[in-house]
């Protein structure tokens, strides 16, 4: 089934809820901005780690069932004052997304498709039965944030600053019940590479069926805390096992489907002998990434393979090695971007994976290509500063 | 399979973890008690709403991997001051318990097996890469609380004073990893019935196999947040078609496994001809429950009846139902002891479950044991204070 050739938004992350709660949410417009009048430094982009590094401003929203949103905030990074019993720090109710603003070439400060993340983000706060608000207004809201900010977007084509918008709710009982009271904040990280290894430095994977990551009728299709809280132990123990990520399976014929907190793509010579971009289907147990989306809307404009979200069982990626079929693997997300895969530990075997040997050509292109995006233009990113 | 009939602790509760991290853990004895001056009026027992009412103290322990953990303190309960990028609030890295303190016929106050919560709560921990400490400890430092609330023990024989330990990851930074800092924290709350309807009135379920819980793989055996953020939306379903709590299946053959918040149980005549009460097995998507794991123990002790912990599935369940097998059905958990259930409305029927007409004898046998255990005396019950 080719399904990635298709006009964007059509992979499940629209779930057409854009605007519905409009009257119900709050306005750009109604912004009160008291910036830090105290600066920290800013740091070298060359030594980054991820997320360690925070801006001087946050953004804050408050919500109440009582009285509907609160007007925005922007005002200088400060502890969350919570009371104790908030329904975020009993029962995960709580969301996030991942967004980057670039510094393009240009000088000018670019989001990309971040459309795509509010309407992600609408959709995680409905499955987590938190407040509905206005996409637009939020993004409005987050324009200016880094707009207040701008000087925190790293003058770097290696570095960038990452936009946390963040939904908890702050209900203060311990009923497990839709929050009465909520808090979107938004806090911004300038960053490197996602991981230490650094940029474009292949990685290696834990695949074992004993963690399971998400589930038919679970929450995986949503940008929650929840899908992350389960997933830290099986972290760990691949780091004691040497790899870097869990390669996520699923079912009883280990079908293969996320890379720790990135989607996965395989480009290989199918069965049939075609030339092949593959990556799983988003069937419900999927993240429906920006990243994913874009790899597959960029395979299809090229129409030089055949591009296909379909299942791929770790019997099929085994079968393809002992066959000298596969060419490249890697993980796609905001993060890292797109990151080569070297090798795979399944069964206590390493399976080696001859991304890096391949050039990595495929890869290599996706990630020039969309950086050359994010720092210079494209119909889809948002010129927004 | 009977499984219901072993000694306490055998059930999955038990983790052998006890003690193993001593040396690392906080000691009671360093207890920096500095207790509230201001009091608040003490609400009517009658009139309580679980969990909204807290105590005037709370207990906080501080952990970081560079010091481990900190002296425990009880102070006057406030908000907690956490970072925006905390790993609680972002990637549920979080867990919690449930435990009552009952005010006994003879004045004193008592824990109901509060090791078995230690014991679950190090499993927890552990699950979702929060820090080791040791139990006994803990249990110390919740009695010292305890002590220093003693007034907000309900002095009734239909309210308790709920206690809730809560550990969450308190990282300050945003890659999904082990965090290197954490908070353990204990809130007190006097309660009376959990569910609006009152004690001991009837509750009607919802069973969809559209939602699914926890799954082999996951977390569903141990209390953390994530098991509760994937669950509200449900709920709030079930709400809207008129049921109070998820009956949560699993499996293409719709297995029963708890509700809502509770553990379940069916007494019956089984296909045998058998009196039998059964629950399902800890099979990794159950949460081991100190109430059911007591059901168990009382029902054992009696030899009155088979004691099952088996699969049950939707189609037992009806087949039974026909055959006017089905005498009573229950929740048990901690918040509610135990909870009749009389309706579940599943594929669109209403399917009646006689638990009210046939008494219910032994629903209200085992709340009647247990309401008299937890304020009198049983071996296994601590005597507290």
């Amino acid at each position: 089934m080719i399904k990635g050739c298709q006009n964007e938004c059509t992979a499940g992350g629209c779930s057409g809820e854009t605007g519905k709660h409009t009257a119900d949410s709050f306005k750009a417009s109604d912004l009160i901005i008291t910036p830090a009048t105290t600066f920290k430094e800013k740091p070298d982009p060359s030594g980054l780690v991820f997320g360690t590094v925070f801006t001087d401003n946050m953004l804050t929203i408050e919500w109440s069932l009582a009285s509907g949103w609160e007007k925005p905030y922007i005002k200088p990074l400060e502890n969350l004052s919570l009371h104790p019993a908030s329904s975020s720090l009993h029962y995960a109710l709580e969301l996030f997304e991942g967004m980057k603003a670039y510094r393009g070439v240009d000088g000018k400060i670019r989001l990309f498709r971040p459309t795509l993340n509010m309407e992600r983000m609408a959709r995680s706060a409905k499955r987590v039965t938190l407040p509905h608000f206005d996409q637009n207004e939020l993004l409005e809201c987050i324009r200016k944030l880094v707009e207040v900010e701008k000087e925190w977007v790293p003058y770097s084509t290696t570095a960038s600053l990452y936009i946390r918008p963040t939904l908890i709710g702050t209900e203060p009982s311990l009923g497990v019940k839709t929050p009465t009271k909520a808090l979107l904040y938004v806090i911004l990280s300038p960053v490197g590479p996602y991981f230490a290894s650094g940029s474009f430095n292949p990685i290696s994977l834990w695949a074992d069926p004993k963690y399971v990551r998400a589930w038919k009728g679970g929450t995986g299709d949503c940008k929650l805390g929840v899908n992350y809280g389960s997933s830290v132990y099986a972290q760990q123990e691949a780091l004691e096992l040497g790899c870097q990520q869990v390669l996520w399976l699923y079912g009883e014929d280990h079908q293969i489907t996320e890379v720790g907190t990135m989607n996965l793509f395989l480009y290989w010579i199918n069965e049939d002998g075609e030339n092949e971009l593959t990556t799983p289907p988003l069937d419900g147990i999927i993240l429906p990434g920006v990243t994913r989306q874009s790899i597959l809307d960029l395979a299809c404009s090229w129409g030089e393979f055949k591009v296909s979200e379909r299942y791929i069982t770790m019997s099929d990626l085994t079968a393809a090695l002992e066959e000298d079929r596969v060419k490249e693997m890697f993980g796609a997300g905001t993060a890292c971007v797109v990151c080569p895969i070297s090798k795979i530990l399944y069964k206590g075997k390493h399976l080696h994976i001859p991304t890096m040997e391949n050039g990595p050509q495929l890869t290599t292109r996706f990630l020039n290509k969309l950086s050359d995006i994010q720092s210079r233009s494209w119909q889809v990113t948002s010129h927004f500063i």
